[in-house]
């Protein structure tokens, strides 16, 4: 299925914010935190459920992100709930697809028999990182681990997205869920370098999946965009505080 | 302090919003619901704090809307919290202030020593309507009563409503908050004629007074505005139940 054609406004609104080579030189990728919200904060309506929140036209946008990361960073719930492509498929240029990194340290997801390994061998997705905790029990074909150490209950976001520079050479990162791994990224907005939200004009209710940082937090370079039903916010974090 | 000017541009962004009189066959007032909020749906960075969420342009907006309502109204712990005005700066024409109406059926709050007070008796503002549970226990000058029976625990809008229009003759009422008041009424859509939600670009964080359904809800006639750091979202309910 191709997508809705992408809306000549949202170029250059988003040129500002897509990944430039200047934290390069900091020995990380650029990092950019996406995500669609409802008007309340919910990214999914319970749990586990996939749900629609963006217009044809933002998801594209998404699309568009992804044409211009390397790769593209999800949590393993996220990976297990919605079986997610993660490809590119802005203009069917397929080969410039990121490459999804799977946050998956108890290894529970498998790469065969999900929709990333039809597109990887349809030829229009790239194989995933997975992110692991000791050496992986079960090596699959294709898939490249990420090994940190046994003792490490969670990742350092900065430890990781080095890795992801020096051992793989990805110099832009787009880090797209779920709610946990966003919650944890915002509390650490000295690594991020644009943040994109897609507030969908819904309300998913109380049951819904939230996201809301531990703590406060104000953005600077501020600018938003109005499709059809959604908004768009970028920014940039002020002053951000490792908390 | 006078208010920032009304940017030209929200005239026409407004005006499908605001109260006509159609309703009036219906013998309720209009009901618009507005309120400003974080991108993670907080109102305010914990309970009981006021806290500064819309910019200047957009603060000037909440007067113009104050301005073509005959009635606000707002719960007990705002007004307890907050000490709001809640008259009409809109060109310093205070005569178009709207009623501030207090749902404080336990009598918690006074309008002696309030800034309501203050701004009445400067003749800036109107003195409120208190809906109390029972005969009052305290009668204060120049406050209106709107007396529930003793047995309600919580008053079914569509009653308080008619009430406003039969014995005040409200045609037009905004609703601006706080949380508990906004999520009992998102679960009345069937009363709300018009949707006014200011997004400022912040996160208040998980601590914060959340605004969030039972339910989920979906919007119809939606528009966006961008101001210089917020967005504001017009909109109607979409099918409303009775949950
Ligand atoms: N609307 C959107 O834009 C969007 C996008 C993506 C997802 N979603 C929704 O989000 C929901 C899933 O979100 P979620 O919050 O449940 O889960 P999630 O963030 O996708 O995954 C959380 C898991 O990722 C692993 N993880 C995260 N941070 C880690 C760290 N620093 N170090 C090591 N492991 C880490 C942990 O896995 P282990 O517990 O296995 O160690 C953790 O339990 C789904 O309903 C999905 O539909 C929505
Ligand atoms: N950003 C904004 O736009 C905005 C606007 C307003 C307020 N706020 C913030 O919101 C916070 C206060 O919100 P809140 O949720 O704590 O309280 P609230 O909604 O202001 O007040 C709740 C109280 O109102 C009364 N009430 C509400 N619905 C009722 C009903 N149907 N029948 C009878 N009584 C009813 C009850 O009073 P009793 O318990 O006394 O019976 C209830 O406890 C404050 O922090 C304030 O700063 C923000």
């Amino acid at each position: 299925m191709s997508l809705a054609a992408l809306r000549d406004d949202l170029v250059p609104f988003l040129a500002p914010y897509l990944p430039s080579n200047d934290v390069s030189a900091k020995e990380r990728p650029f990092i950019t935190l996406t995500y669609a919200q409802s008007l309340d904060s919910r990214i999914s309506a319970a749990p586990g459920v996939r749900t629609a929140i963006s217009h044809s036209e933002t998801k594209t946008m998404t699309h568009y992100l992804r044409y211009h990361h390397d790769g593209i960073l999800i949590g393993s719930r996220t990976a297990l709930a919605d079986d997610p492509g993660l490809n590119c498929k802005f203009n069917d240029e397929f080969e410039k697809s990121p490459r999804p990194i799977i946050l998956d340290l108890s290894q529970k997801w498998r790469f065969q028999g999900s929709q990333m390994y039809t597109l990887y061998k349809q030829g229009r997705g790239k194989p995933p990182i997975v992110v692991v905790r000791g050496a992986p029990t079960l090596r699959e074909n294709d898939v490249d681990y990420l090994i940190f150490s046994q003792n490490e209950r969670y990742i350092d976001f900065e430890i990781l997205f080095s890795r992801l520079e020096a051992e793989f050479g990805l110099h832009s990162v787009m880090v797209e869920g779920g709610a946990f791994v966003i919650n944890e990224l915002l509390a650490r907005g000295d690594l991020v370098d644009s943040l994109v939200i897609t507030i969908g004009s819904v309300f998913l209710g109380k049951n819904g999946v939230e996201v809301s940082p531990a703590n406060s937090l104000e953005l600077k370079d501020i600018d938003w965009w109005n499709g059809t039903r959604d908004a768009i916010m970028c920014a940039r974090f002020l002053n951000p505080k490792i908390v």
